[in-house]
């Protein structure tokens, strides 16, 4: 079943992206939660908050854990959170000195910490096609920068500039975007613990020590407090995902525009065909690319409303954004990738009057 | 992998549902979009738009069609849409008479009619669920509608009211939805078939009889004009959808303030268990619907957005519907199976003061 | 000063709406505020529940009743709403029966009644352009109907078709919209009296007599319960508002690209000139449809949002839907009285290769 | 007349802000418009551009320019902007050398620099208060930070803590929110200067030079090139206040839950009274805050679908844009002047169970 385009069986091949999609898998997710606990359990040996026997049957037992994905969909729809469920199979696996495990941490210190690890590999995928993308422009840009095209203001044809002016149009919102993104993801690819309500109560003192090693190991920023409720970090890293996808959606419609048949500034060497008029070469990149950015132009405002959080933890807001981040990062490197075809396949036409 | 909570392992658990995900498998689609060319052929062989020998054929060959699904996965990214490829293969199954395959049709014939057939099934399960909830509250207030409970106005207690008042202020909203959910879904759970710019072409005048015809053998209403780029019936029916994930989020923003440990004017009879502090039960599900219903409020804007379909066919705004609404009545569905386990558990508890 | 375009001194020229824009002035607000107090007195002092002199005192000072704008004001920043600090001053205003004013009512009494007094003047605005926008259509394609135009399709060529048809995908939206308009129009033009709680304590069992009068004498339907908390019917007003922007937003897309240099399949009689190049005829109001669209599309989310409603009354949630529901409702009139300037001026020219 | 709750005679008590107001009014834009025109006569005849008369005579004529309001609505309304009319008053109080006013400019250039001048006060203001609100809360935490309160997750009574972690929670996204909205601030308050298509055309390769003289005049950025079509940088302003109202939306979320009568732990010094119910105190700044929170969370959505820009200038994009910033960027003030408002009213009380 595919309820989503990202997960869909042949929707994704328009729509989806399988590189960044694989950081949003359950595998991903649990993997990620399973370095948290390991590393955990053994930052708290090393701090003596735990037995070291325990922290070693821990790292011993998780480094071979197999999850029961079936009871992790019954413990999620009763707890409204995996992690309980995750917890109580672990501790099983580890045996007598189980209930070291997860000690003095709470499920949103796994949950955010696990999405934070796989944020950074999203994000390097995405800032690795933006350098690729912007290479691309220059590209054409050196092939086809001279040319002279129309350029078009509230939908008329204006005075003639070069094809160059367009492509450096499209070009700098994705270098700030590039920027922005870094920014954005630095703030929020750190470490989550905080314990129940976010105060450490249970770590005799030595949280930020644990932090320390922890956030060391898993590559993570350490921050001061941990963001259980303080959501703008991620509504913010979500608002640079949409400035993005809508940066493309521009080059989008901008091309979708130049192709048109009456227009024809721009040709397309590849595009879609039609089941009912063979003749057609359809600017499906170039379209989606609009679809992309309009999709996350909504979304984001969910992101923004999520950053009304009650209290220490609030089940509602968090859930949300669960529901909506993940689309919004694969919407984004889809757009990277059909931008990087579509760019690699523009040929700058002179236009008639231009 | 999994993008979208509604497709993913544990996730789903919570936040999807299975019985409306079905509506929205790729092998769904597939079927209803065989049903549509199988009844296209054999439409058009009795008005004698095609070859009775080719209708006949068709039929034949579609009823043991197998599709491929890597090649519609590639088809989708190269076409915008599964048809061309998915026609292509038709052909092929079909042999020599392939070319009557998807006769004077277009895609968007194809996939809207598709997911027409389905909202029709979508439709019947959320209707079904609303009259299951409808009479869960009934049952409710026959419990416990005598119980006296403080109303709460701008978040402050204000006079005491029964239980009865606030589960008719719950239940209300739900037989309003109902309708309207009725009256949208009748408008749009009709037959597409308009050929490539919605004019019937090449039906030399048997247009609305073909329709007809088919419309009456895939349960589907007919329409006087294809409606390729009159996106007002689908943008309505996620408005209906959201309205309706809306009331229920209202019940459970309800319910989770009357079951704060320092109300308890609801007990509930499960709850969420914590990875910290064993003690607490959580309103997961009042928290879900809650989330459901903003999830929803911050789709039904891009269906909006979608209105503003170029032309005879927008790639962007067409695509960008495919992206929200199955997700929208997915999010309908589980908040309807939501609300139905919370109201099941819920007991009023005399208020203190009420 | 002037925030909003609506209001603004000459942004209001292009895209605000005069008449529409009335019904939300502050005066038309207390006028109808007012009509609430007399006829909640006239309607009690007939049904005993205040002395009968007391309501003739009511009726007669607020007839002429005068307010104090800034103490308004005040009192709105203080108490979230307008009406403690009108009463107060009513109740000085009639002097010694003064106690009798507003008894037994709630502020949100006050307000949701006056917003629906004056949403049938809205509605019945709107209403009536949409019939002249439908007739201006059908006169458009009395002229033009048969001028032959090329059909495009994922923005490109497609086939020749009749500007017959493209007018007919114009028109049938705006039918259907106006329907659906008059439907959500219906369910909130109503009476909203519940007292504290909703649940009419004060008024002796007598609470249903006294509505009766009151909707009858303001011109309002009648309904069982107040609706307070139960705000599915203005969230369908909002989308019905926006249904028909969207629609809107699709014509003015679709003239603006057959008006473009290159296309030239739709003349304009009219258009926007440029300050920097006088030969421009700038496709403004074709263009303005869209940004009406869009902005009703954002803003529809809003008013769903506001769905989550706490309790027996939401300060947050209601106080939202005063921020957004005017400024849609004016948004849909400016639209429509820029479509109806737009068709009127909308010559087709043959297209080259249609 | 007033649609907008920012520009309304009582509502803008409530939810409005008079100084940041001020900015959006259209007086302000006229006189940023006029210092526009002025410099660039100033620099254009400083640069040989422009006769060194006519740029005197400019300067002249332009100081003491009184526009003609009902002809500047009457402008809009045909052109779709405010420039071409006021430019044609301004070369006619002019007189002869009239027709070197806005010489090589475009009316986009006029409109997004005076919007940049007037950002640079509004950011400014939010800034100012800004930095009030955290010695605000700094204040609070002084005087109540170790009193224990209960911490909730999930809608439930948790663990204890002190109100200072409650205080630091709402303290530290402010402090990011700050740093944010300097960073977003940079990137727009800059000079626009383009021309017709962004290219400088009638500018004899002294565009850049111009330029200079312009932004240190008007006390603006200058950058490479006109960001005409690149609508990044104000989209990401409208992020940036959104997060910020988002932020003081969840301040308000937590003081209402913490002021329900029910629980107590927090008491407000002043609140809103009730019509109905004279023993109430409501926390209706506390709603405020969350109202003005969800209202930019959906507008933000709006800005982000502009980046949507077609060509080399959108009227439909850009027009949106006005119809959604200054609205996010009062409601950004107005939350902080009634957050600075309620935190000084703040008092912690010791919670029962805490």
């Amino acid at each position: 079943m595919a309820v989503s385009p990202f997960d869909h069986p042949f929707l994704s091949g328009l729509l989806g992206d399988d590189e960044a999609a694989a950081a949003f898998s359950a595998e991903a997710d649990l993997v990620a939660a399973r370095e948290f606990e390991l590393e955990l359990a053994r930052a708290q040996g090393a701090e003596g908050l735990i037995p070291a026997a325990a922290a070693e049957a821990i790292v011993t037992a998780l480094s071979g854990f197999v999850h029961d994905m079936e009871a992790l969909r019954t413990g999620t729809a009763r707890d409204g959170v995996v992690v309980p469920e995750l917890v109580r199979q672990m501790r099983k696996a580890v045996g007598p000195q189980g209930e070291y495990v997860h000690f003095g941490a709470t499920s949103q210190d796994v949950v955010d910490t696990s999405l934070a690890i796989r944020l950074k590999t999203v994000v390097s995928i995405l800032d690795r096609r933006l350098a690729s993308l912007v290479s691309a422009l220059e590209d054409l840009d050196s092939r086809f920068g001279a040319t002279p095209v129309m350029a078009h203001t509230r939908m008329q044809a204006a005075i003639p500039v070069t094809a160059s002016r367009k492509i450096a149009s499209w070009r700098d919102p994705l270098l700030r975007g590039r920027e922005r993104l870094a920014a954005a993801a630095a703030k929020v690819t750190v470490l989550t613990l905080g314990g129940a309500a976010g105060t450490l109560d249970r770590f005799d003192g030595r949280g930020s020590a644990v932090a320390g090693r922890m956030a060391a190991a898993l590559g993570l920023g350490q921050v001061d407090r941990p963001r259980h409720s303080e959501r703008d970090g991620i509504a913010d890293l979500a608002a640079a995902l949409s400035l993005l996808t809508g940066s493309l959606g521009k080059i989008g419609q901008d091309v979708a525009l130049a192709a048109q048949s009456e227009v024809g500034e721009i040709r397309l060497t590849s595009g879609g065909g039609s089941s009912a008029m063979p003749h057609k070469v359809n600017p499906v990149g170039a379209e989606t690319l609009v679809a992309l950015s309009r999709f996350n132009a909504t979304l984001v405002s969910g992101m923004h409303h999520a950053l009304v959080h009650e209290n220490e933890r609030s089940g509602a807001a968090w859930t949300l954004e669960w529901m909506i981040l993940p689309q919004m990062a694969v919407a984004a490197a889809a757009a990277l990738r059909i931008a990087l075809d579509l760019v690699d396949g523009i040929e700058f036409v002179p236009g008639e009057d231009a």
